[in-house]
């Protein structure tokens, strides 16, 4: 195991230090409890955002918190989910009086823990409404999950009920428009090579140098199949078809197209992929009308790579434009 | 070697191929002859400036070209220069009458092909001024260059003096501040696997799993020693030794800290890096103003790190801040 780290106990909070010294104009960091809270939070009558999961797949979530986006996240240690005392700590620290939304991905752990904290902040007169994310369409149950597994397509949901909270949409508003979002989208991920658990010093899976894991979960765990290594241009459209097929995705949608690396992917491979990806869609008579590209949800230095697919409404499409401040994502005034 | 590619010989072509089809409304590319050109150039009166070198580096240039920083990008093929008639083509397509900015890390090859394609534009009557950029403290000559090389600093010399230009500074000045700027910089990096060349298959350099390269290059090329892995922080105080010593950086300085990956190294060990290298800087009373952490200059998925010290003074503290829309850098209205 070859990482830039000090002692494997301690990256989570490391890493958060790391976050805070270089963010401080955009967030905090609290580290007993621990969780990562939008400067200037609680917002006096805003729906705030709250989200979190195991760490290793930064920057989801805690590079998304700030302006227009999420009011806290909150990190479990690596791949593990954060406990209900830490997610109710942070929903304390942001309720502005207005409710507060969990975005959740939908893993075992994460469900239950954010359920427990619900009925924590609902104890505490904190009204909380929750969104399941359930993006990947690569199986059914899995390692960690009964039902899909939230993957990047968490990136969407969390900028763009972000961007209704920030415009003053109330909780159910702010929730019908997260489950929205959950419902317009599809993803699907390959990985090439596992990344390595700092606590276990173990990769997270095991694949030959003939082999790719197709439909590839986020902690490494299994997907549809082991496959053998193709260019990149088969993958990708195997990846297409499983997630245009899904939805359903049809002739005239317009999509928005997130290329995600997992996390030791380089640029140049997800510009190869996001190029295949955007020709094969336009093939199908989708209109490729806004995208992302970079690593936003990893799983520590894994390679490989998830496309994801949202369907674009004039509402959506909105939303997504609107002005956005945090660590990993920027733009607008 | 395992990657999501589709041809080895055609990885420069498809990358630039979905940079394209993601960022249409920033830039253009041309492929023949090949150059990435900010959308809308020329620009009539403004100062354009032109980068470029091997590919391998991404985001470096080509996701820096935009309003506010590059007006085109020059990518050889993998780690190899690119041709005198590539540089004049894009010098030629973005001029717009104000003169033309070179900005040249100092590797032989690139030194020499941009020296050629001045000469050709100074015959087309094109004015040209051309900054060498070499932060990089590790040694002095190295396998690619007489003196020392340039690595991550480019970006913030591309940044700021990108502002420059489009706040309307002619020639001599922005040439000025770019050399103002990689004068008040300096950079070190780590090597801790490499990356692997597409064209070769081959690793650009091996280590066993107990030793990292200390002042590695990005192409992959030695630095000062071979020597055993220690926790992150030793590295990092190692790395702030010797950029601080060597300017040297003083108590009351204020700077600009970037943490630059290499490719393959996860965000989350960017910030452990980060949090050690602030701590260090304010141990030794520098005051860390603007920071910046990502993968922004990279050596395919190499693992490693590089830190990146620019001292501020008002000026260019307001010429960073200034808005910038490229593909990998974005901030501001």
């Amino acid at each position: 195991m070859k990482k830039l780290i000090n002692d494997a106990r301690a990256v989570v909070d490391e890493t958060l230090g790391g976050l805070a010294a270089a963010h401080s104009d955009i967030l905090s960091v609290s580290f007993e409890p621990r969780y990562v809270a939008r400067r200037g939070a609680p917002i006096a009558g805003k729906v705030a955002l709250v989200s979190g999961g195991g760490s290793g797949h930064e920057p989801l979530h805690v590079g998304f918190v700030g302006r227009g986006m999420l009011d806290a996240a909150v990190p479990g240690a690596i791949f593990a989910s954060p406990t209900p005392d830490l997610v109710f700590a942070a929903t304390r620290a942001v309720d502005g009086g207005a409710g507060v939304l969990y975005l959740v991905k939908n893993y075992t752990g994460d469900v239950l823990n954010f359920e427990t904290a619900a009925d924590f902040a609902a104890g505490a007169g904190i009204r909380v409404e929750s969104v399941l994310i359930n993006d990947d369409v690569a199986v059914e149950d899995s390692s960690f999950t009964a039902g899909r597994r939230g993957i990047a397509g968490a990136v969407l949901v969390e900028k763009i009920a972000g961007a209704a909270a920030e415009r003053g949409d109330d909780l159910d508003s702010v929730a019908a428009i997260a489950r929205r979002v959950n419902a317009s989208m599809r993803s699907m991920g390959v990985g090439l090579r596992a990344g390595v658990v700092p606590y276990s010093g173990e990769p997270s899976f095991t694949l030959d140098d003939e082999h790719i894991e197709f439909g590839i979960g986020i902690h490494g765990e299994p997907g549809r199949a082991v496959i053998p290594l193709e260019p990149a241009d088969a993958i990708v459209d195997r990846l297409v078809t499983a997630i245009t097929g899904d939805l359903p995705f049809v002739a005239g949608d317009r999509v928005l197209l997130l290329v995600n690396g997992l996390g030791g992917t380089p640029l140049s491979e997800l510009y190869i992929v996001f190029r295949r990806a955007a020709q094969s869609l336009v093939e199908r008579g989708l209109a490729v009308t806004r995208s992302l590209v970079g690593s936003f949800a990893t799983s520590l230095e894994m390679q490989g790579v998830s496309i994801t697919l949202l369907r674009l409404d004039d509402e959506l499409l909105e939303l997504w434009d609107a002005p956005v401040h945090t660590a990993a994502l920027r733009w607008g005034c």
